[in-house]
């Protein structure tokens, strides 16, 4: 299979059949048309178009469309929805996405929509799910799991599972818990394959079970289920108590999520932004990074002025301030990158002094590398040795304090409980241009005794 | 639970340990230590002490262990392994993880290490997957799965199925083949707990099912699996035969490794590093896009040299090329990042045209706002209004073109077929920071009337 790409021309069919109520050519169209596509047309339509098309599909459909739509599109739409309506749609849905789109409603209609909800159980798993933080694995977690009790023997086992698993989509794990729900252990599908019946739990379940706590932070459940390969992990409470579980369906959207911020951040966009957000979103998204980066420069140039008097005699000097600039701005995000990546992957070892002096050490190796070949190419060209020279040594020093600013300011903001992410991109750009060109007519000033 | 974290006492305590041979000690200890983190202890150990440790520890935890090392570390160990122990690993791995080793391996001892797998069926089915292109979905499946024939019934499905199960660690779907291999649909295991034993296949499966090709590029396959949350996706081979299956703990490795390599391509890092490499390797991954910055640097030089004649009446232009610089970066990488990202997850909609117009009034809003910020700093602080307007507006124009180019490059890039990613970072800085400055100072003269 190929994912579906939609088409322009697909989207026009879509709305002339709408505008002229053709329900049943739609809903054959759509039959066969997965609801992740359906979602992206959706995102596509007017908000009328959206609503109708919304109204008009099963909800079985439809509950896992809204899943997926853009939250404004979702938002508006919803508007659009009686209570009823919602209700209908929340029935079919796992708790952990139902209880997502609760918390997007209005304070005042949540109160009926819940009410609505026919399935009582359900509602009150919702509601469970309402209190937690979203930005925590009891905002992850779905309520749906298959939990048995260890006293039980494998066909009591057998006769509830068959009830519970009616609500549970997959069933990656059964678990296992005491009289008090307690999480004691899991049992695997495969296990009660091949097990008698006659088994008690107690005798055949595995005591070690992975599982986190509701307050765990979404990105060290991603880091916990994909370094031990889990593809669904038992949520606990602060008395151990099994209250849901997460997938690894949820998580692998956890880790785009984290992979986008930090790619953002390095590249100076500093809120989740899509290249098809309104330009009034965009602008605020990039224009404060911008007006650090201007901030840097007017540094730079009151810096460059404070050097005037070297201008008549060593002009030259400042044709290469923007390669200083660069250089100093490359390395620093060069390093911190590294750095933050390691800090993300938890694969540092050793003290910030020993990465200190390794960073010192390949900046100057590469440093020297660069200087070398900046040295022959502008003695050759301008045939002036000393300021050639002043210039390469400077950018050796310059090299390496860029990249130990580099390297330093990420370990520092992560050793403040800081994301260090933010310390990449136009964060380190920025400064390492104003101490780069500081250094660099400091020392030429010195070399060439100006 | 918190994830395993490796401390240098721990360390020191196991090297301990393997000098004084104290085997049970070892085993006890590391009993109830996860595989992926032995792997982490491994990884930090001479190879002496690794070959010991996963000399002395069973195959079934430390075949696991060998996937999880550092590929440099893992050739050093399997190095001082026999074929015979090597067999013994890949035994018990599953068949996608043994052929990645088996491909690791010298060329002349895979013919050895084959003929020394007991099982002649695994060994067959490592051969058959080490002739896929790693970077394929056939390089990534696994030959473990779980498939019946569409004319059995349920009993001989479950008798069948149980025999399967024992090689497959984790069962998500079955699936159903026709008498040719040809994949036709699949059957849940939660439908097979819920169904009569009396049922024929036939009249039970459901025969819509997703599927790729062997062929299949890896981040192909993500953005399917991711997209509609699937759990394990069927392999097919040109003629729709089943011949294995990716699981998304896979995919989670694919969607990382994917993320990586795009956030480090941004950051000017050009393979796939980590902060505890060694200085020669860092260096080979940093220095030639810092070569490309000196290249530029040196051009952006030239630039301003043939302007020479302007710096004794207009010395202060000189100053602000570094803050014209910066702002042409930056601005190239936000609005080249947004398209690869946008690419990425493909949901860029709309042509070229319309796109590069978008980003010129984004560029041109944004322009004006922070000129106008220089326009009213530099005037008030140099006195000069003329010359403050002409880098006011050199400044807005600069930043429209770095916008157009860092949306145009990696559209182009990618139209014909080559990975955005790479006109991010350092590339589109340095073309950025030289047309900038030409432009710049261009637009100086002919305003200045210079």
């Amino acid at each position: 299979m190929t994912p579906f790409k939609l088409t322009d021309e697909f989207l026009s069919e879509i709305e002339a059949l709408i505008d002229d109520q053709k329900n049943s050519s739609l809903e054959s169209l759509l039959n066969e048309v997965h609801y992740a596509d359906i979602a992206e047309i959706i995102n596509e339509l007017s908000e009328e178009h959206a609503t109708y098309l919304i109204k008009l599909l099963d909800s079985d459909k439809t509950s896992d469309v809204l899943t997926e739509l853009d939250e404004d599109v979702r938002e508006a739409i919803l508007n659009n929805l009686s209570a009823k309506e919602i209700a209908g749609e929340l029935e079919e849905l796992d708790t952990d996405d139902a209880a997502d789109i609760v918390g997007e409603l209005p304070k005042e209609i949540i109160h009926e929509v819940i009410s609505e909800i026919e399935d009582r159980e359900h509602a009150k798993d919702i509601v469970d799910l309402l209190r937690y933080d979203e930005n925590s694995a009891g905002g992850l977690m779905a309520k749906e799991l298959v939990k048995v009790r260890e006293s039980w023997n494998i066909l009591t086992c057998v006769k509830e599972m068959r009830a519970q698993a009616e609500n549970v989509t997959r069933v990656h794990s059964i678990y296992v818990v005491d009289d008090n729900d307690k999480l004691k252990g899991r049992l695997s599908l495969k296990d009660l394959l091949t097990t008698s019946t006659k088994s008690h739990i107690s005798d055949v379940y595995i005591p070690k079970v992975d599982s986190v706590s509701v307050n765990e932070k979404p990105e060290e459940v991603a880091k916990i289920m994909s370094k031990y390969d889990l593809e669904a992990i038992p949520v606990v409470d602060e008395m151990n108590r099994l209250v849901g579980r997460i997938t690894i369906d949820d998580i692998v959207d956890v880790i785009r999520e984290e992979a986008e911020k930090d790619y953002q951040m390095a590249a100076g966009i500093s809120q989740d932004v899509e290249a098809d957000d309104s330009i009034w979103n965009l602008t605020r998204a990039r224009l404060p990074w911008l007006f650090l980066g201007l901030v840097g420069g007017l540094g730079a140039a009151a810096i460059m002025g404070s050097f005037e008097n070297m201008i008549s005699s060593h002009a030259i000097l400042f044709f290469f301030t923007p390669l200083i600039a660069a250089m100093a701005g490359n390395v620093g995000v060069q390093s911190s990158a590294i750095i933050v990546q390691g800090l993300a992957n938890d694969d540092l070892k050793g003290g910030v002094g020993s990465r200190l002096i390794k960073e010192m050490l390949l900046a100057m190796l590469n440093g020297v590398v660069l200087a070398t070949v900046l040295l022959i190419f502008t003695w050759v060209y301008k045939g002036d040795f000393l300021t050639s020279l002043a210039i390469s040594i400077s950018l050796v020093v310059v090299i390496i304090v860029a990249g130990l600013i580099g390297t330093f300011i990420p370990l520092f903001l992560h050793k403040r409980g800081i994301d260090p992410a933010i310390a990449t991109g136009p964060f380190i750009t920025t400064s390492n241009d104003i101490f780069g060109i500081l250094i660099y007519f400091s020392i030429a000033k010195i070399l060439l005794g100006i």
